[in-house]
């Protein structure tokens, strides 16, 4: 059984390759009545779009987004929304360096091992343009919870090690620079060292944070589909997402007990609420209330120009060198992945709990 | 739709609560053959058990597990393996001090939110007896995958921040300390740390890794169900884990792409391995035929006898002390329930894996 | 992918052979708040259990229900409800007869095939006793539909082609003949027609027909689980069934559009009806409105007592004559079976709804 | 939970509306390495093009499929399938005849109860040409059949009760009448009737039947996932159908269990087989290695163009005639829908078939 659909009731299918003729999703479930258009998809898929700074691949993208069903006057109709990105850049080039070879860091072996063969153009099906759908897929969730007064938000926390300092957090800060990190002095940090790893055919990686305000308390389903269980899924889905945390994470592993409760209290409009959030606004994997607050690490563009050795696919030891413009670091643009996987996620489990009482419960 | 299906063609459904009749587990999709007995499951059983040392809760469980069908002269039949275990410890008790009070770092309020109401006995279905099915269905994953040459090991990585070093690393020490440490020297340090946080009435949290070996090249499904993301969701699902690992995991996110890339090469017998392991077994959401090495990080128990501030059901602020024993760290026996989720992931994307080609792929 | 899971939101595990300890079902997705005690379940199951005429089988069953999870303080919680019959009866007998040989119109064949073994003790898996199961579920999908207002109510329509006459029906009839049909001179004729037939160590097919009522316009998901769809898969699963209709079914095929339409008219409150109901409640496979009915065709018990010629498992001609008291007819006892998977797919399509909308559709 | 998902291990979701910018489907889990093209999937769609005769509507289709991803160096690759059709005329016309009222014996009614909208142009989601989309990947399961040895042969049984008589059956005079009978003597006697039908502005029905030969014994899952289960969902999905047998089908109800029963006999190969096939290939659930034979009925055109009752969307009785040149039947072009959601079912429950011992079922 393949893996290209993701969620149960707020349901997507993706589909295409980096190097055929484009990419794109289906999202089934999105409820009826929801204003949806175009320019509500394009402007996410314009924050994955590469070469807007020195740090992101030269090649020109431009995908445009085609919304092809669902909507109707101006609305969702409550049947399937379908997206598509056209690939514009499909000459024939001379893949010959990387048909036969098994590029390090890579799914090339495992594809191989898997299915007997392989579109071997840049990736295909595992190449980061698989994201596009992703990003079509979450700009309609961003939009549909925006509805419900929930907003999802992602920066890069840090890169290769050089991290925001809460003292000089600033979200207004984080559009201004090309790494997308809400802290300027972190940024230009972490710019003068990828001018390093660049100049030195090398890659670095990085953390994406990202916090969700407005969920209310009681999402998520015991006992396997528990909110931040069904986020991990969604976040290490990612290619090249190698960790996840929730709240305090692998902190939480060394505090104590007293520390790391977070006791409930009521604020000044009578609400239950928490006085502290190291849960990350998720307990027993329902939603408490508090901000939803999740990392992810990212491991280093594997893709480096620098010589590696490895294999042919006839088990012979090569070595290769990978050609072409490749980001040094695939943080940046993984921004808004994050934050559209988050809110395919959320959407679905808020839809999802409407079943949980006789009489409805509304999001 | 509520979260107590696990997998797709290894299938589980679970029931339970911790002061119900019992608790169970039933498995579809285990294949026909497969030689299985109670005794199979209950040796995984014993390993959850409490009560084994100073730093599990005293309360005797013992809990037996009864094989209700799907087995036929010593031989999975191919239809639902169903489990069952009772609970014994059914006495009316007085719950008032719980019945109306949200617990800090617990689903209480959550449920409550969620379903307008709450089994309040002991968590009801939130409790940690909850992963009694998720062992059972481990413990016949784990028979399966021995089948096909496959062995999952965890044990306790680090209690507080008590580390096990690699240069002291000893599995077969792993079983003759309560804490399931395969270090004696870091579970000496830890215990007499136990015993301090036991003595202000404190808990404390912890680090569980887990090894898969012989895992063939080739399992996992791009582009959702990548082989990460499946245990990422299923690690996550264990009650009080609040961060994922694979490979290096987040020091990934501060290491130079030359540094983790790992080089394939050839060993001895003619076949493709890695030089290095920084990946942990998986690039692109698939196996590589490296061992599988996963972190799970877990909170300290939320139940201390330390006073805390919390409300009421009706929002008003209170105090709480929780009676009653309760282990000061739930990575010990949690150890087994980390092993038994990464078995069952294992078993449904390797199972799920035969489907890639025209010709069936064997695990 | 195994095939004992039913439903998606609404959904149904279940388990048992008709030798082993017993046969079972988790519930998952009920709401919480459903009032449910063992009573519920016990009185579906008395409708299905044997012995109650001299044209059901001898064999004293006496079926138990044990409630045994997701129930609390009387109401469903949320979680899932688990549910246990035992087999009373699993003294050891002398299957020889049938271990070696296919019997014929059963799954023996297939089932080896399949699985490469069976559990042959009357049938396994694949025994009628398997419905056990899902009427248990269909008891809390019938508590559940009352809730709102939906009543489920199957009866035997024909027998071997006696068939009850619309200007006799009387459903009250329905309870007081062991046949369960409506029609107090049917079922004379059709009990003359099995005693013969049993003289005659034969065996006779049926029609069971199911009327819902109450069920609001607008459930339904196009365009794969259209209700009427999921209705025919709900009744096709059940045994011997070989056939399906909704409304005027294959009649239809015979009728002018003239005809078949049903006029959309106003009732006398002002609510949008039908005139006639030729589409059994049904359109576009969306509820309309009208009552929805439907019929499965029942072959005749394929276990006769009859010498048959039929092969063994090494594949070589042999004859059978099958020992034991089987019912002559299985549609009396399938009548509950019919009622309790319509129940289930109404109640899982009902919940599904929910989601069609921004603001939640009330059932 | 939307319903646009169809099958498990070979799953497709489908998507468009009549009157939007296209219809498609993605197909994921189609093994790697079959052989396709685009012309494999124009010929099935060819097959259900209207304008072939004086039956059919005389709208000018020409229905382009354009294959979009998952096949490389022309095999497919293991990754989705995605094919789309453009609508090409989607001209803006005068809807204000049927935007406000409701068609009978259509889903008008229905989705508007259910959404709070429709997309009334044609039908929208609910017109016939939703399924282009099953056509698409109907092309794709009977090409992945073919190199299991398996074909599906789907044809018109009957029109409005005019029969296709076994004794003139002629499978090579199916494609060589617009009605698609196997019979020529039928076929005239059903378009002159036909003719007379049209010139009364009315409509007619027609049963379906499709016979699957070469699929092994074994297929098909115990206990709701059954083959006849699948298939009855399957077919019952296409729009307009109301009915549905397998074998004898309703006239197994009829029956004697010794008429019924289908004796196993061993053929001159060896082989087992059966002597007669009342069961239409299917035992338990399972397939017993005969042909499978299915029969659908359909309604007739619910669009005519005589004067019909009916009521506005406000609720007011009025009167509607229904312009344009609509199909006087259905059944013609529904033949190769029937044979695509027959093929889909057959291909998916192959591959899961798969998972059902420790060393794979080679379908």
């Amino acid at each position: 059984m393949a893996g290209s659909t993701f969620g149960t009731v707020f349901r997507m299918m993706t589909w295409g390759e980096s190097h055929g003729k484009g990419l794109g999703v289906t999202v089934d479930g999105c409820p009826a009545g929801l204003p949806l258009c175009e320019e509500d998809i394009q402007r996410y898929l314009d924050r994955r779009k590469p070469g807007q700074s020195g740090f992101t691949t030269a090649r020109k993208e431009g995908d445009v987004a085609e919304l092809l069903s669902g909507v109707f006057e101006g609305k969702t109709t409550g049947t399937p929304i379908a997206m598509m990105v056209r690939n514009q850049d499909q000459r024939s080039r001379d893949y010959s360096a990387i048909k036969d070879i098994y590029r390090p860091g890579h799914a090339d072996y495992g594809f191989d091992r898997k299915y007997g063969a392989r579109d071997y153009r840049g990736g295909g099906r595992s190449s980061g343009r698989e994201t596009i759908a992703r990003v079509a897929a979450g700009a309609v969730a961003c939009k549909l919870l925006e509805q419900y007064g929930i907003t999802v938000t992602a920066y890069t926390k840090s890169i290769a090690g050089i991290e925001v300092q809460p003292d000089r957090f600033d979200l207004a800060e984080r559009d201004k620079n090309s790494l997308y990190m809400p802290d300027a002095d972190a940024a230009a940090a972490a710019q003068e060292y990828l001018r390093q790893v660049m100049a030195e055919q090398d890659s670095a990686g990085g953390v994406v944070e990202c916090v969700v305000k407005g969920v209310p308390a009681g999402i998520g389903e015991p006992v396997f589909d528990k909110l931040d269980a069904c986020l991990a899924k969604a976040i290490l889905s990612i290619g090249a997402v190698k960790g996840f945390e929730i709240g305090d994470g692998f902190a939480a592993a060394r505090a104590r007990g007293s520390q790391n409760n977070d006791p409930f209290c009521v604020d000044s409009s009578g609400r239950i609420t928490k006085e502290t959030n190291h849960a990350g606004g998720i307990l027993g994997g329902i939603s408490d209330g508090s901000d939803i607050i999740l990392r992810a690490a990212f491991k280093p563009t594997p893709s480096i120009a620098r010589r590696q050795r490895t294999v042919t696919v006839s088990g012979e030891e090569t070595e290769i060198e990978i050609r072409g413009r490749h980001d040094p670091v695939i943080v940046p643009r993984a921004v808004v992945v994050v934050e559209c996987m988050t809110a395919v996620t959320i959407a679905d489990l808020l839809l999802r709990g409407r079943d949980s009482r006789l009489s409805c419960v509304q999001p």
